[in-house]
């Protein structure tokens, strides 16, 4: 048998999630059964898009379950394998992030179509960064940025979040390609970091008053692309700031996602009419058609040293509910990651 | 010399625009010069856009010169003519309405490349029709239903303002390709002339006190075009009723355009993430690459019968402002017109 601790949700949050919202729990593992693989997990990624798994409504992906452990992107290593795909010391990807180690059946879940087990050819990157620049959050990044806002060239692009898993990775990839980016985060290690990647302008949101007049003066001839990670006054600056023809790729909305009441829409979101703006939401998992094309391009990019990336972590299992908090306290720069082994 | 009588803007309207920021003015015409026409129009639009040139800030359209006639869509005849491409008798369509008479250089003004002066084959359809169903207005529902929203197979389409010159165009074409349409209006007599053009639900927006929530009662697999010419509550309905990957045509949003406070944003455009929708604004003159297509179509349509309209009419150019003002108010069924001769 084989003891795996996991967190579990023990009640749904109403506002900002607390401490209280999840348990530890533990269990034991029997050795994996027939076309099973057991994993040992090395790392878990919080990610804030978990929120809204945390209500009970219908959405792209079904709600947490309360008593049951949390799901998530996770980087493990096979420990034992009844499926002739899979060897021990095999480095895997999973959805059975928020445990220390579990069983699972590779090929029920490939033929289910979600939360497959694929193995990784790490190439001497980091395994982390395959819940990082190199998963999910940089293949969010290439997609809402290539595709959902179509980049052309000589487009200004501003940023939302822009120090955060995705947005930083929006900003390197619009800069590598020549173009001007403006970049909104919350205070000086951030705003640092993103000069440090090249960013043309960075905004302080909490260091400034009126982001929407702030984005008017970095930008004094407007923005063709917006990556939207955030909503609320950034959501409405960019509209206030977008150029005819503009495109918003609505990725995220951060500010939004503990309201409880009711939360502010854009107040300016008629002229969208009158500068033929297009907004849209995109969720990565419709897109991995450009899967491919996405690992080619950012393999070579890390490679050639093109991409930076910085990781907050924190250590064990237990802490794993402490860093999904932090990320809407903005406290992590960069990925946030929970080292489980 | 020929008098023509026509409005002028005294003052830029705050908020509701008044009588008084109008005002009436005779001019003296002299004969046509080299190149010129003089034509007499028979009819005039009033169009809700028009309230935006009332503004003094930057748009899509230069704004109204305070102290001249104001300008817009008027179908008229020519009663002179030193432009051998035109002859007196002529039906000629041209951006100078707002007064009864006008002399004008067609060479020059197709060489500045807008509000050109262009001759109409009416085809028996009455000449007031192409300042609606087949002009302007029902161009701009041609191109926001097919090419904005990409009305495809078996979509539900829900369109506010829906009786209105715009809105009842989108709901015939969108009834005559077999979609199930739902219109919003306000008062019984728009309600049952939407029904009479074989609307399948329609809501009386004046009558129902959550807009909300009479849109997800009519429409309980939710739609997937939403038509916006309002605003305010409607775009609300329509992000929440909206299924995944729905597109918003965002036409205009008459609701908000005499707003002097911070008008309410959609307060769930959060969901535009999860559900990837596209909310899309655009301007119809950007579109006209698609003219030949519609007129085609639109004729086809009209001589078949499929396509049926309402006129609210004003008499005389002194009747202008308060033609232009009903829009606001919601009182014409249909295309807004003065007559004029």
């Amino acid at each position: 048998m084989t003891t795996s601790r996991e967190i579990r949700l023990k009640s749904r949050p109403v506002g900002l999630p607390k401490a209280s919202d999840f348990e530890l729990a533990t269990v034991e593992l029997a050795a994996p059964g027939d076309g099973e693989v057991q994993v040992r997990n090395l790392w878990m990624s919080v990610d804030p898009y978990m929120r809204g798994r945390m209500y009970d409504r219908p959405s792209y992906v079904p709600p947490f379950q309360i008593g049951h452990a949390l799901q998530g992107g996770a980087i493990g290593e096979v420990t034992a394998s009844n499926d002739p795909d899979f060897k021990p010391g095999d480095v895997v990807n999973s959805m059975f992030g928020w445990r220390e180690a579990f069983n699972a059946n590779p090929k029920a879940l490939a033929a289910a179509g979600m939360g497959a087990i694929t193995k990784i050819d790490t190439q001497g990157v980091p395994p982390q960064a395959f819940l990082g620049v190199a998963g999910m959050p940089g293949m969010t990044a290439y997609v809402g940025l290539l595709r959902v806002a179509a980049l052309k060239d000589g487009d200004v692009v501003f940023v939302s979040a822009a120090a955060g898993a995705v947005g930083s990775v929006v900003c390197q990839i619009a800069k590598l390609k020549g173009h001007t980016v403006i970049g909104s985060a919350g205070g000086p290690e951030k705003v640092a970091f993103l000069k440090s990647i090249g960013v043309d302008h960075v905004i302080d949101y909490k260091a400034t008053p009126d982001v929407v007049a702030e984005l008017a003066k970095v930008a004094p001839k407007g923005i063709d692309v917006y990556f939207e990670n955030v909503g609320g006054i950034h959501l409405e600056a960019a509209i206030n700031s977008a150029r005819p023809f503009a495109r918003f790729a609505l990725c995220g909305m951060i500010s939004q996602y503990n309201e409880t009441g009711k939360p502010e829409g854009p107040p300016n979101i008629i002229l969208a009419v009158g500068k033929s703006l297009r907004l849209e939401g995109f969720i990565v998992s419709n897109h991995y058609d450009l899967y491919p094309q996405f690992a080619k391009d950012m393999g070579e990019w890390i490679k050639a040293g093109k991409i930076k990336w910085n990781e907050t972590v924190e250590d064990g299992v237990e802490r794993a509910p402490d860093a999904f908090l932090k990320l809407f306290s903005g406290e992590n720069l960069g990925k946030m990651l929970v080292k489980l082994a």
